[in-house]
């Protein structure tokens, strides 16, 4: 589209007595009718979503929540000491931190998935292609390896099975799979499918697309943040942090400046 | 707490074959068990919710989620264009706009809720002596008008309707019923309670705290907000909205500087 | 001006040779010839400043730019660690911490100051009354005490001499003397008017309006968020700050809840 | 530096009497006697900045800081009408959209100088092959051109002429210079060297480093949005802005999906 054609939105509308969303009647069709979750298929992608879609979204929604202290919490949690009136804006903090990093990596995986549906040579040649080509760059496999799950990643065999119980085509997981032989082989030595790649499969099977996915990333950890947010208002750790972050970072004037 | 004692978390801990959250196995007994919302709320609470309390919690984040073009998805949507390597800040730009103006008045609807639950002259004599206090003070009771759903916003009988059907004790709901009556008869003509009224009753009936009902807002636009982005990239806005702002406030060398 | 009003902006205008900032033509009127602070307050108030507006200015932006490791650059040093492709989003997670707990304490004071300056009675007899009135409520005088800078703050002194210096009016600073007065004797003990009151002072020196002042403090702490950026690109912190928040709050399953 | 080492700060550190920044006494040597630009400078690079590199950072400041109605002025207005108890988070939220496609230019352009000044076969050879590789790749070359100021850009010749009066070494400036003439040749046609290119040459010239470029015009650009900020105080313009987003996006139920 050009920046000169006319923009519109298909999201939602309405009148004194009505709100509609992607056509449908937010009262009397939603409300109560459908899940959050449903809700939200239905808004990203304008469809309602299949029963295996919801589970799969469901159990990525469920997966990506909450994963303790983490960098996120850190500056959720200091940041909602500073400003207990705004809520929001220590959510906005922590969410700052759902970037290229930690997400990046299930956007990458997802890449790769797609480039092997779509190679003429077919998934395995260029799953062992894919893996030659990163051995040799000497970077890391998006979706590939964690530092404290091993030999395996136990959430990514759980979202597999999901998918194989709730019958959906299965290509992004078999083509990922396909990708764990060759990496296997090709690396001589067995690195986990993590949780980010199983994710980004199973996105992939319920056709949530590869631009919007680190969005689903951002929305789940949302509700992971509003939880310690609640935490810190009952144990509140923020003073505690600020202590540990002076101890964690001393002064030195004699530090060299690296080169 | 004083700052002196040691924070600790109760929301999670890991090791190399478990992740636990608020003591359950996520693998194991959560993903593809529980839904988004059941999650949300065992992270928030630390407790599994009933059956009701899921279906009140999906009814809100569904009634919350999708307004159109509000404030909130102006702002995602310009910083989408700008930085579309970040969508994690276009939410966040978005997000901080969850604050007093609209959402506020959730938490200030739950307060009056509160303040007539406790009164120990009961609910009706507290719920006049509300609605004589905001007229007198020419102020607006949090939870009551709409500026375009009249004479009555139509979410609100359907969430309350929700609420009895599922069988919760129904004080919150009943407490916000009777400011109403007392509402209407002092100002002497019909004030809606409106959407984010009716919410912050429903939210009291499952045991949110107060503290943290803003938070509940925060998770569910921000799934609005994820739609707002994939709508952009598909149907680009953001350079309109760029000529039609530059249109909407135009320069005036001689405006005059309000006293 | 109600909402119905055509709202207009006196800031900026320009065409294809020329760039207008408040009247000012930019590249040949400001460019080269006025510094960041100049521009900063002709920018905010539309006019130009006089030297000791200047001078002060630039006291108090250099005075609020760096204080270590603060919660605010925790909240940048994790975020940028976490997206690094992101700048401006670590600066706006630290920026999100400028809230009440800090700097709302400018504002305060600078109410009291205010409220001083209108009094009928003349400042010393309401500054007794501001005293007497936050002791009786238990309530801290925003812009007294301070947890380290004890029995001083260092930096008080300093910027009332420069605003002695610069020939200014003086009458805010004088309040804020009258108030320390009262609030020694009302207290009982000595308690140091602090670097947040001298600044709502000097600010209010300078004609900046108190409900603007909260943004000078934010455009001084980008900066140093800045410079700790800067820093954490050549000697990483980040990771250390995540073990060390993982070891400042421990699981504890038998946690209590607080009532 | 390995995540295993200890970190450190050189930025700040303090006692009971006294604050340091980059050693210096915060009280007794930079409060009224430096600028907000020489302490920015000091803060960042840990360098007090010598008379050329304090004009020519000032003069960096001032071009960027103010652009009129744009669109990250638009999410600050919107934000901060939904939020007026948090000038932070309006803030914050148009610093989010200093991203890549407006100021990314500016370190695409840096880039660009450092890989001319480091090339072998000297500044023009690579300037003639930096034209035509973005020439043959129909990429913009980064710096160059714009879209309202045509033939020039008036910022540019200012800004240029600013560091010839200063006597820096200049090669930064020279080079950029360099590629404008081969851009010309290799298009055919005259395309200015716009602000952003020559921000990143003065930028280069006082050594600051590309990596950190980012955070300067985020600083900057902070200033402007505060004095924006300000104006909505006075005379408000977001609920107008709110009329224009739903006029700008119009409903469309039969809106087509683009492929």
């Amino acid at each position: 589209m050009s920046s000169g054609e006319q923009p519109y939105t298909r999201i939602s509308h309405h009148d004194s007595d009505h709100i509609f969303v992607r056509g449908h009647d937010l009262v009397n069709d939603l409300i109560g009718k459908v899940t959050f979750t449903e809700m939200m298929y239905l808004d990203i992608t304008g469809r309602r979503p299949t029963r295996a879609q919801t589970v799969l979204l469901d159990a990525v929604l469920v997966t990506l929540m909450e994963h303790g202290i983490t960098p996120s919490v850190l500056a959720t949690r200091v940041i909602y000491d500073s400003a207990t009136e705004a809520i929001q804006a220590a959510v906005a903090a922590g969410l700052l931190g759902v970037g290229s990093r930690f997400i990046g990596t299930m956007e990458g995986a997802s890449a790769l998935i797609e480039e092997m549906l779509a190679a003429p040579e077919g998934v395995a040649a260029r799953a062992r292609a894919i893996a030659e080509r990163h051995r040799a760059g000497r970077r890391a496999v998006p979706g590939f390896g964690h530092p404290l799950h091993r030999p395996d990643d136990p959430r990514t065999p759980r979202l597999f099975a999901l998918a194989a119980a709730e019958g959906v085509k299965g290509d992004h997981v078999a083509a990922l799979r396909a990708l764990s032989t060759e990496v296997d082989a090709v690396y001589g030595r067995h690195l986990t499918i993590n949780a980010t790649g199983a994710v980004a499969a199973l996105l992939g099977e319920i056709a949530m697309p590869r631009e919007i996915m680190r969005g689903i990333a951002v929305v789940s950890r949302s509700a992971g943040l509003v939880a310690h947010i609640r935490e810190e208002q009952l144990v509140p750790s923020a003073r505690r942090l600020w202590d540990m972050g002076l101890a964690a970072i001393p002064y030195r004037e004699d530090g060299e400046e690296p080169a």
